[in-house]
């Protein structure tokens, strides 16, 4: 390893108010979207840049265990949207039957409606045997590659970008249109185009669907209840 | 459900250049923190506007399966310092023979150092049996967690608080300290404090361990390697 000396921190930057202020109205402003997507394709250069933002995300070992596979051929969106179909046809089913036309009506994909699909994949096998980090929590690499997808989700919205996560599908069907190797795992199913219009609160919150807790119900001190 | 006439998308927030680049460079200066953390208390308000950022996050269904367990007393601490000693003596004998002292010269947790600890679990419950959107995939419920604590460590960072993920556990052992029930799972256990020095680039790059490769390298065009 390089001689320690020469390894050691410096200045850390300080954020102004106004700069963490920016930072959670992205966080505060960012939306699920499903159907306000704008036909514009993406500008390559914001492309690159939220690119650059999710792949600045931590990894565990730094084993960058993520893909980024960025699907635009309608052709191929047209697959996957049939395999949301069949999958969220199953889905609707599971739900007890007096929420089963409100699941219905709920729109969940923006697949073909949004110009630029990205599937986020986890390699299993990336950086070795034992990697660093991973050895008592072997989710661990799929934790980092969700943490890519906030980074993405974050940079997409301050870019005007909309972004949906669909995660209702049969994996072994996105794996066959995409042609993944059986040591990568598909991790999120992102849509993304522009947007004009959003939703001021989780759509599922707007719609009914779901409510919200405050933060107080979910922190705890010391220990569980505690 | 509600009137759907009611319920629609309202005008985006458009964010400006310079408040894109303030959501960047909080990206971009993000670091693990293990060893530069100062022992000064966190203030009470920033930690709220760093929770309030991870509960804002995305979340399966609106589920919101988090929980944020907040630790600060030092015996508390100190066993789960033995606990992380316990799995890392364990970690380090996975290693090839060449790499063990290198391992263990690494220093992978700043639990007693950090003024506070932030366990972030998930509630496999939460939500009730058939949740929208984790029908085909039960991990999302991980992942939406997971996404919480990304927004948390941005919020942080921004905050002029640096954080560590420690994750060298065996899972039952923090589970048994925090008295957490069977059905919730330890996601993260974070380390916080506030920092004026970071490493400039990831630390286990900047020490030889592992080195960063290039978004070029994980970036594909409509299937694996395409």
């Amino acid at each position: 390893m390089p001689n320690p000396s020469l390894c050691a921190p410096s200045r850390a930057r300080v954020f102004t108010e106004t700069e963490r202020q920016s930072l959670y109205d992205v966080i505060f402003n960012r939306r699920d979207v499903r159907n306000e997507f704008k036909p514009d394709p993406i500008d390559p250069a914001a492309l690159d840049r939220v690119l650059r933002a999710a792949h600045a995300a931590p990894s565990v070992g730094l084993s960058q265990p993520w893909n980024f596979i960025l699907i635009r051929d309608p052709a191929r969106r047209a697959r996957i949207k049939r395999a949301f179909t069949r999958a969220n046809d199953e889905a609707a089913a599971m739900f007890p039957e007096n929420r089963r036309s409100d699941y219905a009506a709920l729109k969940l994909e923006g697949i073909e409606k949004a110009p630029l699909s990205i599937c986020v994949t986890c390699d299993r096998t990336r950086g070795g045997k034992v990697v660093l980090g991973r050895t008592h929590n072997q989710d661990m690499d799929l934790y980092s590659t969700v943490c890519a997808v906030q980074n993405l989700w974050l940079a997409a919205r301050a870019e005007g970008i909309g972004m949906g996560w669909v995660s209702i599908f049969h994996e072994q069907d996105v794996k066959d249109i995409l042609n993944l190797p059986e040591h990568v795992t598909v991790v999120a199913y992102l849509c993304l185009g522009y947007v004009d219009a959003l939703f001021d609160r989780p759509e599922l919150a707007a719609r009914g669907w779901a409510t919200e807790d405050d933060l107080a119900s979910v922190v705890m001190q010391e220990t569980w209840a505690g």
